[in-house]
């Protein structure tokens, strides 16, 4: 019977919608994951909002989400995974109390991963130096010269370095969350996943950019 | 320069993420609208959440989301579309007074769209009696037994009837919804967005299933 494990997903004010959205999907989907194995076993994944606050949060130029536990709250559970979304609003989470949280969260949690420009998150933590790294394209001199120490990835749609994973540009991020699914639970369970949600994954990480 | 359009997203408990947030994205990224024509007008869209009650609303296994105003108060607005999203929580919400609000919208909404199991809500109103529709490939029986009246289509990705867009599974609703933002705004629009989105849009609704 597999454990459940928890994966924490940090929002603030205008992250684009499926930076947060897609990765989430893949993750709540995989509760087929009895299917695949031939029982109905607990669901693998138990998904939190964190956020500054608990007051809801705009997604940019759409609707809002409610978090369910501070970043203070946040550091005293054990999450198995952090994903930082990107957005138009991360230029806003650069402050040095948002890095010394993240920093914070590194120290304790194993999969540190990241969509679109949340890498320039992890990246200002100093968690990526020396590492390759993806980010939103059309971002992308902006995000690569926050830090320069970092090995900055032009061309694949998401980068696995063992704890740290980063993504490309919004939708890229699901098909990075699945490739993760699928690293935490087994292929078939990711492709089960995929299948329900009706989703033409991206399996490559270097397949050609849409555009 | 183009008016902004108001698009409403009926959230109701144990939502499919992506049913909602996938439509929502295509919507919020097309925003770059002005770029396709030289200008910086105004944003297209604005997207509401509607709700039964203002609480925050849950996702099936994951996260919450903040609605933006009741169904009672969305009587009172002037919505240009309305989406019923799908999921696990539909069959809670084909009760006789969801289905009532369903028909007062549908006398004041231009375009009424479903993704997945929310076209079990359309139908369930008789909105698609008579009409090619499509619905979740895996929840097809038993969403084709409700309504037997509607010409259930298994094989798109989408269909379009005018006033009424419905959607197969989860993800191929934002596949509608890129399509909708062209219907709308025109394909240069769209083009920008699923770019920008850095999403591998499926832009031929009978484009082959991914499983």
């Amino acid at each position: 019977m597999p454990t459940t494990r928890k994966i924490g997903v940090f929002v603030y004010e205008n992250f684009e919608p499926i930076d947060v959205w897609g990765f989430v999907q893949a993750f709540a989907i995989a509760r087929f994951f009895g299917q695949a194995y031939g029982d109905k076993g607990p669901y693998p994944f138990n998904i939190s909002f964190i956020a500054k606050t608990i007051d809801p949060v705009h997604s940019y130029n759409g609707p809002r989400v409610a978090p369910d536990m501070t970043r203070e709250e946040a550091l005293t559970e054990q999450f198995d995974v952090l994903v930082i979304p990107g957005g138009h609003g991360t230029q806003d989470v650069l402050d040095d109390a948002t890095i010394a949280w993240v920093r914070a969260m590194d120290a304790k949690v194993p999969l540190m991963a990241s969509v679109c420009t949340g890498a320039a998150v992890l990246a200002s933590a100093g968690l990526l130096d020396g590492r390759p790294a993806a980010t939103n394209h059309n971002a992308f001199s902006w995000v690569a010269s926050l830090r320069p120490a970092v090995v900055w990835d032009r061309i694949s749609r998401w980068v696995d370095t063992g704890k740290y994973v980063t993504s490309a540009g919004v939708s890229s991020g699901t098909d990075m969350a699945f490739y993760l699914v699928a690293r935490l639970c087994g292929q078939a369970v990711a492709d089960i996943a995929a299948a329900e949600a009706e989703y033409h994954w991206q399996r490559d990480p270097r397949v050609q950019q849409p555009f």
